[in-house]
């Protein structure tokens, strides 16, 4: 997918309706990945983000060591190997390779953008208070990446054990919130 | 809405496809609600929730002094209400009474639930630490309750400035994620 830049002050509009996400990072042995969707938008902009990791993760160490990560944001077309990921650990298995997932260099950290994924968030860990008691990492998004031919993507929304809702139809209500 | 209880352990399946919710809360003046979409679970069980009520909010006040709130999950069903309570402060309106809301006693906290919706989670505020920083509060959930009539509820997922993707198909894939 063809990527163009997007507004930091834009980017509440793609986490908070709770799609699930690839968490990219890069420690020392390589790329690594996992699936995640307990994730929050904690700000507007700068855009911060909470997410839990477990520590049982292989990128929870990653995480904690390198600072540094990229949400990306997947659609219904690459489901199986969003699944893939999520059930199998970056110990044992070279996810990138191993589900043929794409590499790409990130202008502003060193962990990769994952080129199927429609939206790409470049991150820097910026407060760890919360890791200790609840595994909670906060995100400031320093790099914002869009496939604009996407009008409504089919974001996967996890309704537990397996069972995904696809993201349905559009509604517009006038509203005064952001 | 008949509802029943549902089982603490599976909350997390109603709340990480991050459905917009109406977070109800009762103070001095009375009950009052608000619309939210920035939070996240953070545990399985007992069910934690992150959640961030801006400071700006009437629900701030009310949520620190009384530490009870409901998270309430609504459906396509009364999306206008649903925006009607995000575009006006419980300050200056009493939301219940002007948008035909059904309040309905709780079993565990003061707040109440809104029968409108279709699912109802009693919670107590457990860790005010990050309220000063980020206006975030963790919920624990107490008590569920569901109306399991609802199949495959059509819940709103806020994509920013009044536009909303309402639940769609349901995808089964096979998982070891929980």
């Amino acid at each position: 997918m063809k990527k163009e830049p997007y507004p930091l002050g834009k980017v509440y509009g793609l986490l908070e309706p709770g799609p699930v996400v690839l968490l990219s990072t890069r420690g020392e042995s390589g790329a690594n990945v996992m699936t995640m969707s307990w994730h929050m938008m904690m700000e507007f902009e700068p855009p911060l983000v909470g997410c839990i990791v477990s520590n049982r993760n292989f990128t929870f160490e990653i995480l904690r060591e390198t600072k540094e990560c990229v949400i990306n944001i997947p659609t219904a077309e690459i489901a199986k190997k969003v699944v893939a990921c999520g059930n199998v650990s970056g110990r044992k298995v070279h996810k990138f390779e191993k589900y043929h997932l794409t590499v790409e260099p990130a202008a502003s950290v060193k962990a990769p953008l994952i080129n199927e994924c429609y939206v790409n968030l470049e991150c820097r860990v910026v407060d760890t208070r919360m890791v200790e008691s609840y595994c909670m990492f906060i995100l400031e998004v320093v790099k914002a990446w869009i496939d604009p031919s996407q009008k409504w993507p089919r974001t996967l929304h996890h309704r537990g054990m397996g069972e995904f809702m696809v993201a349905g139809k559009r509604m517009k209500r006038p509203s005064e919130m952001k």
